[in-house]
């Protein structure tokens, strides 16, 4: 008694089918690609398949060891039909249907662009051929990944159907493919699976932007400020600054408003709930869209942080750092001056990039449990502890690591060229207000507000109208 | 047919309930926090949700769509009922045992604290309504994943339940909401699941705390070898060294010595086994614990081997450094010194170098391949010859470069200061410990023996002990 | 009514055994290694285990609580048996047909070497007790994670086998001991199961001995070209370059020419289809092989990569490196000449380094995407965009950042001692080639054939002989 007599024969008894499908027998539709691909592995791995076929006798290469059909004989002779053809041409099935009644039909399309139909293509499969057991399985897979066994992003076959008995009919063919199962429920999913293939990283497409937009105009503001100015002030081309010093001034500043632009709709939120005086007040879409992409957020100002330690560790490899330290020897020498060494710059110099290395490897810590399989490991109590205690460390470390770059040239009006604060400065708004207001959620009185409106409690003006405004 | 009719007939008809439940209803008890999320998302997933209140006119707001009715009539009109109660209320459900009979009953529930009952919350419950079926799940759930789907450390429903088909219907309602569940056994189990949301680190703690240990000791040795005699010895004050010199001196010393002890345990088991000439006695409790906190003290080790070599890299741009390269150079021109290039320090200085870099990059291989994701892609023989022979090869790496950083100091009086070795010698005790016990285990009498052992083998003389202490 | 229960009973009633087995109970052939261990754990998570001996009154020291018996009392008294002796033993099964009749039969065997028997232990045991449902389970654990629990590699435990009851009971037992259960199919699988633990990175070995032949070539090259030059023509011995400058010569070298490894195949694969007008006729067996460890490929040129970046940074640590600055300063003083500061060079050098930074932080995110929990998270288009356009984009700055490194010396004879060219103009090849073939392939009309047979388009004159060599 093998397993492929139990996968075939799983859904027919209960249902009656108009003949008695042929055990250990899979039925493809369709001779394209995914329908070839498919039918080659599902042969390797041990199945009989039948292809069927408008014209059985001139549909082109099929993988070896496979035969062709009419469609309505191939459906009659098995008990799962794959449906590799393009929602396009499902009409014909409509004549099938009592040879379908009964069966498993795996909708395998996939369509070439997002909402192209106002229904799913597995719930249109349904609603046409009714007696089927429609279910929808292997669209997120590659032809080449069907072809050739999981690979990297091809590990996974997300299911999903109306009929329990033929997910686990195909669950099964699925296992014996290799690949790990995903239930993802009821037909209503379909849609969902549909979209998958086709998304390009949607939930990193606004952090991207904010990203882009930032280092642009830091760019050109910091391009301003050192490049343009030195040339139109002192007439000096230091343009050779733009690859390393520019870049290594604007992606700290990046990194630091976007690590601190994690933590803002959080504080954003508390405050407006502490305003409402209730938490069953829905938040405005822009807040919620805001906090719904935090960790992409933080992931990129951790690129752009990793990217400035190793501009900074480079320093002092490079061509222009050395001629400069070596001038500046031979000038001391030449002009017989004894610099002296200056404590409190040593003291300085140090605790900043102490600071800077600390709020780095803490950063990296917060990335590290960001991974899938790490975070799944936490609990959530594990994982809102780094999340929020060690994040606003981190976000604490950062600042106070730019505060000590700046030190004391706050006040030197030097600093101030064509009366425009220097990068550093502007970053340091953002973070800055997010601590402050941090701190004052944390004044015991507020706190404690905070976590019983959090519990449920709601001040007594405002019940009225947050009944009005039910949940939706 | 969809899904849901499946759902909620699941565990009607052998049971026998008073009355037919309605199809694709689900029943909340509770309109607390837990009870409002959940309803929420249920009625968003397609779900009809019913709660059942002791004053079904006056709970407060609930999500739109969905009914309230006193208890009794709630569980009577739903086969799954979920319970969003405390513990300390579960006394009201003895009066609906003939409602709640043949129904699954989901516990939900969290205490504030570990043990504060003797029995779990679900056992409780069970022992309460002998006749529901008891599923324990989402506990490990924050009420904000409920209602918003699944997030990163909120992507589970661990469930336990002792009847299967129940779980079943409580799993196919979970992958409807989007997460992804796992099975976790029988009820017994429910300790568990109600103690993972309190976690917080349990197996961090005896690392983390020998970290702090070691780290603060460390430091106030070398702040008294290095900062308070140089202030006592030469008047020098040098107590900017502290942020950046002495702690790149205690963190590559607390790296290596936690490295050594995830070594140290697997030695001392070997010759324990040795010396009992039997694997069949227990280890002491201490080294057990010891054992299993191996992961953690190298992860540790790694994250202050990490920030010594940020530390270490960022060396050539402090300002104490430059300053000193600078005034040795002048001195050299002033007094005219050439000094002559110096091989062996060359030699010396880049193996150091060279060993520190390759053990590093080792020691994060060793770090990558403790990812869950990673560990569990990996065969137990591939693990084990990543973790024990790459393993060695590190710890040997790392002994290495601080030897040759010692190189022929170790024999200059004017290292011991105060008649105190330096740190990096401290350092040294344990991974040569380790390092030499591994190379006896590895002569070849040595090894055959443990291998016997190993595999079954007892010595005579120690059977009739063995025997006496079997495996408990 | 308790899950055990359930799990005794499973395969019970239908199949009729000599006697009713007792429920709860589990029984376990050998009294070994991984016998123990597995009755040790079974008895901890609430089984009662009896053993199976032929000599029931001396077979050495057992888990506490546990029985003995007879082989043919133990098979009777349970409806699970774990089978835990080695193949050649397995005869004595021969005999207890009548009591293994309808019980499963739970196979943890291992061989210690691939391909010693013709067919898998497993499918051996089916043939021997014909009325057994064999499953093959537990096999990958190790006898230290049968008997204390999950631990990195040993979390998730394989199954197959022909009766799904028969998976199911073994799977709750599994489940209940904590492990998550894979299901791989009917016992077909078995032999993979059973070649699982004793892999040793099989897919890492082409690519490993491709990186140590780099290595060792390009380390020898340049040892004869810098070293050993220096010596014979200018007797200058400067053998301490080896462990530092050397190093850092010899791995961006075998880095750069395995990334470019990684994407020569698929350039090789389009020319293919291209040169063959069809995609339907397989690629030669090297082209495959080469095609499946491309990600191994990526992850160590990442590797050789990584230590590339952490020697570079070293530099300014460097005695020779602080040695020659110096050296080159007082020199200047003494012979009064004041260097200019070079534009140009300024800004050649901050592009390379420049360039090889992003090359390396997009080579890192690269390496990241292929962690498994990542890779799992994303579609096939995320994936591929990730791989192959992030990828060309890396292998081009790379390459870019070895061009700005020759610069001028290309054309300057005295780079080329001993008529031999330096180390990193060979490197260039395989890279320089790879990126112009892409660039070919991207031009309009061929790209657009390209696309044309990838969907299955076909050319006139090869249509033939691709329908003769049909897929395989």
């Amino acid at each position: 008694m093998s397993k492929e007599v139990k996968t075939e024969s799983v859904s027919l008894d209960p249902l009656g089918a108009a003949a008695a499908p042929e055990q250990g027998l899979l039925c493809i539709f369709g001779t394209g690609d995914m329908g070839r691909s498919l039918g080659q592995r599902l042969l390797q791995s041990g199945y009989k398949v039948v292809y069927g076929s408008r014209r059985p006798h001139s549909c082109g290469p099929l993988p070896q060891g496979a035969q062709v059909m009419s469609h309505a004989a191939a459906a009659q002779s098995a008990s799962v039909v794959f449906l590799c053809v393009h929602r396009e041409h499902y009409d014909f099935l409509e004549e099938l249907a009592l040879q379908l009644k009964g069966k498993v039909l795996v909708d395998v399309s996939n369509n070439l662009k997002k909402n192209l139909y106002p229904e799913a293509n597995a719930e249109y499969l349904q609603r046409l051929v009714p007696g089927a057991y429609v279910v929808k399985a292997f669209n997120t897979l590659s032809a080449w990944a069907l072809q050739n066994g999981p690979s990297d992003a091809n590990r996974q076959v997300f299911l999903c159907g109306n009929n329990a008995e033929a997910k686990q009919a195909v669950a099964e063919a699925a296992t014996k493919l290799c690949f790990s199962v995903l239930d993802r429920g009821s037909l209503s999913a379909a849609r969902e699976l549909e979209d998958f293939p086709l998304r390009l990283f949607p939930e990193w497409r606004l952090p991207l932007r904010i990203a882009v937009g930032l280092t642009a105009f830091f760019f050109f503001y910091v391009l301003i400020r050192d490049v343009i100015y030195a040339y139109v002030d002192q007439g000096k081309n230091i343009s050779f600054r733009i690859m390393v010093s520019l870049a290594n001034k604007v992606f700290p500043i990046v990194s630091l408003i976007m690590l601190a632009l994690c933590y803002l709709p959080g504080v954003i939120a508390a405050f407006l709930q502490l305003y409402r005086g209730t938490k069953y007040r829905r938040f405005p879409d822009w807040l919620d869209r805001w906090m719904l992409c935090r960790k992409q957020l933080g992931l990129l100002a951790l690129g752009f942080a990793s990217l400035h330690v190793l501009y900074t560790l480079l320093i002092p490899i490079r061509y222009y750092v050395r001629f400069k330290i070596a001038a500046s020897t031979i000038s001391q020498i030449k002009e017989n001056r004894t610099s002296e060494f200056d404590q409190t710059l040593a003291w300085r110099t140090d605790s900043y990039f102490s600071m800077g290395i600390l709020g780095f490897c803490l950063f990296l810590l917060l990335g590290i449990t960001s991974f899938p399989s790490v975070s799944n490991a936490l609990s959530w109590r594990e994982f809102s502890f780094i999340q929020s205690k060690l994040g606003y460390l981190t976000l604490f470390f950062c600042t106070f690591h730019t505060y000590l770059y700046g030190w004391d040239r706050f006040l030197r009006p030097s600093t101030y060229k064509w009366y425009t604060p220097p990068g550093y400065m502007l970053a340091l708004v953002v973070p800055s207000l997010v601590l402050i207001f941090k701190l004052l959620l944390l004044l015991p009185c507020v706190d404690r507000t905070l976590m019983r409106i959090r519990q449920g409690w709601e001040r007594c003006d405002v019940e009225d109208n947050s009944k009005k405004s039910l949940l939706t």
